[in-house]
């Protein structure tokens, strides 16, 4: 694919999100097992759900470009799984288990934060509203996911205050 | 490296950020390089001056733990420059690469906001004080970075609306 223009751009992205999107769905289970806490079992189980409409929200968005739903390759993304295995398969202790699950889906909804920021911009310059209006949908939700683990976190350091 | 305690958990993920900023600082001169729009070349070469800042604090960290400051290969930041250099590989127009290029510097940025969020939350947890301020001192930085490109991209936005 070559990409000579924002609308090119804009597809690629797409694509690029797709895949992202659909690896993540695949990594998220192996995630929820090694989780201990069952709040942050039932985040990851509940960003499971939304990751589901977020892959429907996209396909409505290559309907609208009258476009097939196909994913591209997303280096960042594997990069980002592959660094998740990595980590997960080193640890043993359930504490660190848990604290190192909520840093990983943190480093994944970040990625997707960027990039949904960027679809939305990309959508209204190429004055697709429907389409930006999806995307936006889906960018709270993450901003919501990062947001729910952020205070995750904060409870964990409260907790270990206090202990 | 085996990970037993948040304090291995915290050491790892240091090796990890120190790899990803010492990547971003080989790859940031290419991307000034390939950008067109000036006020986009000064927000990525101000990005690199403070990324050198950003190495020095993360040795800083190392020296207040008495480790060395070795990097540890993050697989992440790996994924995430690679994806970059193929994108830029792929566009001519000068437009579009200065679109591709704001979208690609805040994919980097939002990686390190995950990061660096979550170092501060680890550093406090371990009543590391010291580190923790320093460690802030770069997610506020890195948090500004992002900002600034947001805002870049909104004035793109605006002039194609009014162009």
């Amino acid at each position: 694919m070559t990409i000579e223009t924002l609308d090119d751009l804009f597809l690629h992205t797409l694509k690029d999100v797709l895949y992202a999107e659909r690896k993540i769905l695949k990594a998220l289970p192996k995630m929820e097992r090694k989780a201990t806490d069952q709040k942050l079992k039932t985040a990851l189980l509940s960003h499971r759900d939304e990751t589901e409409d977020h892959v429907v929200r996209l396909e409505e968005v290559f309907e609208i470009l009258g476009k097939p739903a196909r994913g591209a390759k997303c280096d960042a993304m594997v990069g980002l799984i592959e660094e998740a295995e990595g980590l997960m398969a080193e640890i043993s202790d359930p504490e660190t288990m848990d604290a190192a699950l909520i840093s990983l889906a943190q480093a994944v909804e970040h990625y997707e934060i960027a990039r949904y920021g960027t679809l939305v911009a990309w959508a209204k310059q190429l004055g697709l509203l429907e389409a930006a209006a999806l995307l936006k949908s889906t960018l709270d939700q993450e901003y919501g996911a990062d947001k729910a683990l952020s205070k995750l976190a904060e409870q964990r350091l409260n907790a270990a205050a206090a202990g």
